[in-house]
């Protein structure tokens, strides 16, 4: 890359936002997935949209690539750089534009950290219902790259399901706004869902319009112990039988458990195969006979204790028990691997089994937890990337897990993206048609494949991609 | 056309799923869209996407459009063919391929009765939500093409909220498999959305996976009058700002009361000006809490009278008060012209007024009706399509509306979808560049502009587009 090039970004954003030095780019070569780690060129800040047109303009002169970032809680390896790359780092542009109370509709920019959202709504009397595992520090533009999802899933959906519109910076520059505060809006293509979970391949969002709902009246938080994953599994069945839609619907294998407790102390029973923590909201009667519905379905299918939360406070602690799952996992061994495939609800208990066989197989230590509502599941390997022979043996394990998903009617992943890390499997899931159309939308919108290259899929690198040095 | 592509047509599919005479053809030239018609050179009745896949490869090799229709009930003309189009009607593919009650989805082909879907979910104590006018009547497939909303929208969303999967045919012929089962997918591009709503222009839905939703338990229906629109529109607010999401939210003004009641008899106050149709569904206890505040914030809000339905029989009277509007306001003149604006919820009382102007300004007879709840407008406009002067004025009217909405953050269309009518007016809404962009996308999927040419916008058609003859 020129010294020409530095200086136009540093005359476009100023020295304090261009970064260069190889000890200030080192924190944004990785994101929070595992082995994966590639230095960038330089990192810029932008501070709006018209700042990141015109840095992606000036990278795409010289046909440098751009990746772009938030947070980098990323589990797919969605933001972590190309040789090369020039990264753009949103967390600069913070900013709540707008919370409009009378249209339940919330404005902000892309480097607005989940959290705040879901605060500001609460504040409001309003609810955000996405809430992903790293929603403290993930930044609301990453949680739209990826389509992130969380523990409210079975109920509330996605962060697609809340994007009602966007403003997004396009290969060429452009700046272009799509969707608006319309409940109901049929105007042209659907390119606002397109956007949503193209993991920065396609255009760089700035902005986002998100939809806010009333907050529930009441919650009530169960937690429930089983010696057999297959009772957990009929639970479940039967929760949703009794068409009961609960907002959370998490499990918990025995291993992570073990790691929970150990880690967090909140008095997990040992001894269970299984932990299924239930949340069920609305209004107050109808939670008040949910939540005793649900402890009855929990007993009759052989749980070994439910556990009712007297209060907020108690409540806290039980879901603290799942969202602590990957940091407590995280403490046994120097590399955590989280999976993320997803299978038919139908199929759940049948994907668990098959986790723990390809465990046995392959000598490996896997915990297993996850959304059971969603059919989401989150096989954990835990390993050490130092170790060659065990990292060929997961290797060997990931293939596995994911025949196994997709020979269920899977996906190979259900809320991480596909990034670097599911880029091989991709093809088998969607087959070679699909999986065309794909590239076909990627050479429509960036045909010189510089947005995020090497994500996704592999697109041809023109001849020209290289920088001039 | 030549000869050769009708027996090559008639080769594929036998004499008898093959028309090409005028007589025959009669019927295939127009849709539910006043004013528009074009007879096509023929129409073929596939049975599978294998079919239709073929039907496409014969008409693409001597460039002949293909234009997709269900059961022609669409309000903006996306079915009406073009010159020498083929047309591809797919009311033969009418089985429901499954119903998973595990899992709760239904598969059905493209071609099924909107109507049969409900009533299959319903028969197994499930729910399919979306239920536009003409459901009794419409195709699946038409539903998915338009993204078709109805009178659930405000709590349960539209069509594409409950569209998992689909198998599509491209404009090349190939067929692909989008989506699955699975509540959580992040593999890939969402291609699904962009094929939702797209008008048959990208690719032809052959059969779709839809999800379920668990019955509610219970559902109240409330019928509201008031002296004054903003009377009713206070109502609305109110009611979402007490933290309640009806499942519908609907209204009709003065002339459509009346008409309804000279059409249905349902027993409507003639005397007032604006009407509320609303209906909370769920749990019982929770439904009945609704219905009270509901009612009391409708008379803190000076509605003239509330009823509230008794029974089912009663509640279903109510609701066909509002299910018969169109047909009833179709009735008064010759020519209906419905209009779908669509608003910001907190613009829609500006809205109405604004109406109310242009049907002063213009001496036109508009009627309003719509869902209230969505900020989904139904202007319509009761005219002679015979009378040049009366057209022109509805020409004018048409754009004052769309100016109107427009100007309070609207758009042009919330649930009928953009086909022929609102093609002059989709580049005010979405921008240069956004409108660029679906253009863009088109030229990807659809180079030679074959599939459903004209709808949406207008796309360069080939030189050798015009069929060999």
């Amino acid at each position: 890359m020129s010294a020409e090039l530095i200086s136009e970004l540093v005359a476009l954003l100023g020295p304090a936002r261009v970064l260069t030095k190889k000890e200030d780019l080192i924190p944004y070569g990785f994101d929070g997935t595992a082995a994966l780690n590639q230095l960038p060129r330089a990192v810029v800040f932008p501070d709006n949209a018209a700042e990141v047109s015109a840095l992606v303009k000036i990278a795409r002169a010289r046909r440098m690539p751009v990746v772009t970032r938030g947070s980098g809680t990323g589990l797919s390896g969605g933001s972590v750089p190309v040789e090369n790359a020039l990264v753009a780092c949103l967390t600069g542009m913070n900013r709540i534009r707008e919370l409009d109370t009378r249209n339940l509709t919330l404005r902000a920019d892309a480097g607005v950290i989940t959290q705040k959202i879901f605060e500001t709504a609460d504040a409001a009397g309003l609810f955000y219902p996405p809430d992903p595992g790293s929603m403290k520090i993930s930044t609301i533009g990453g949680n739209v790259a990826e389509n992130s999802g969380g523990l409210r899933g079975l109920k509330y959906g996605v962060t697609r399901d809340y994007v009602m519109g966007m403003e997004v910076v396009l290969a060429d520059g452009s700046i272009c706004w799509l969707g608006n505060k319309c409940v109901k809006d049929v105007a042209g293509y659907n390119l606002r869902d397109l956007f949503i979970g193209s993991e920065g391949t396609l255009g760089i969002v700035t902005q986002v319009l998100l939809k806010l709902l009333p907050k529930p009246a009441a919650r009530q938080t169960l937690l429930a112990t089983y010696a057999s994953m297959d009772a957990a599994a009929e639970t479940v069945s039967a929760i949703i039988a009794a068409k009961i839609i609960p907002c959370t619907l998490e499990f918990l294998d025995r291993k992570t458990v073990q790691c929970v407790e150990d880690y967090a102390r909140v008095n997990l029973p040992l001894d269970s195969e299984a932990v299924l923590l239930i949340e069920t909201d609305g209004h107050p009667s109808a939670v008040a006979d949910e939540a005793q519905q649900i402890e009855q379905i929990a007993r009759a299918n052989g749980a070994l204790t439910v556990r009712k939360a007297r209060d907020a406070a108690e409540a806290a602690q039980l879901a603290t028990a799942r969202r602590s799952a990957f940091s407590a996992l995280a403490r046994r061994r120097p590399t955590t691997i989280l999976e993320d495939v997803t299978v038919p609800r139908s199929e759940l208990a049948k994907m668990i089994r098959a986790v723990q066989a390809i465990a046995l197989k392959h000598s490996l230590d896997i915990a297993v937890f996850g959304h059971f509502g969603d059919g989401n599941l989150h096989p954990t390997i835990l390993t050490d990337e130092r170790n060659a022979a065990e990292m060929h043996r997961v290797e060997l394990a990931l293939k596995d897990i994911v025949d196994a998903a997709l020979g269920l009617g899977g996906t190979i992943t259900g809320e991480h993206g596909v990034g670097v890390a599911k880029k091989p499997f991709l093809k088998q899931q969607l087959g070679e048609n699909s999986h065309a159309l794909l590239k076909m939308i990627k050479q429509s919108l960036d045909p010189l494949g510089l947005l995020n290259p090497g994500k996704i899929f592999d697109f041809p690198v023109q001849e020209n991609h290289t920088p001039k040095t």
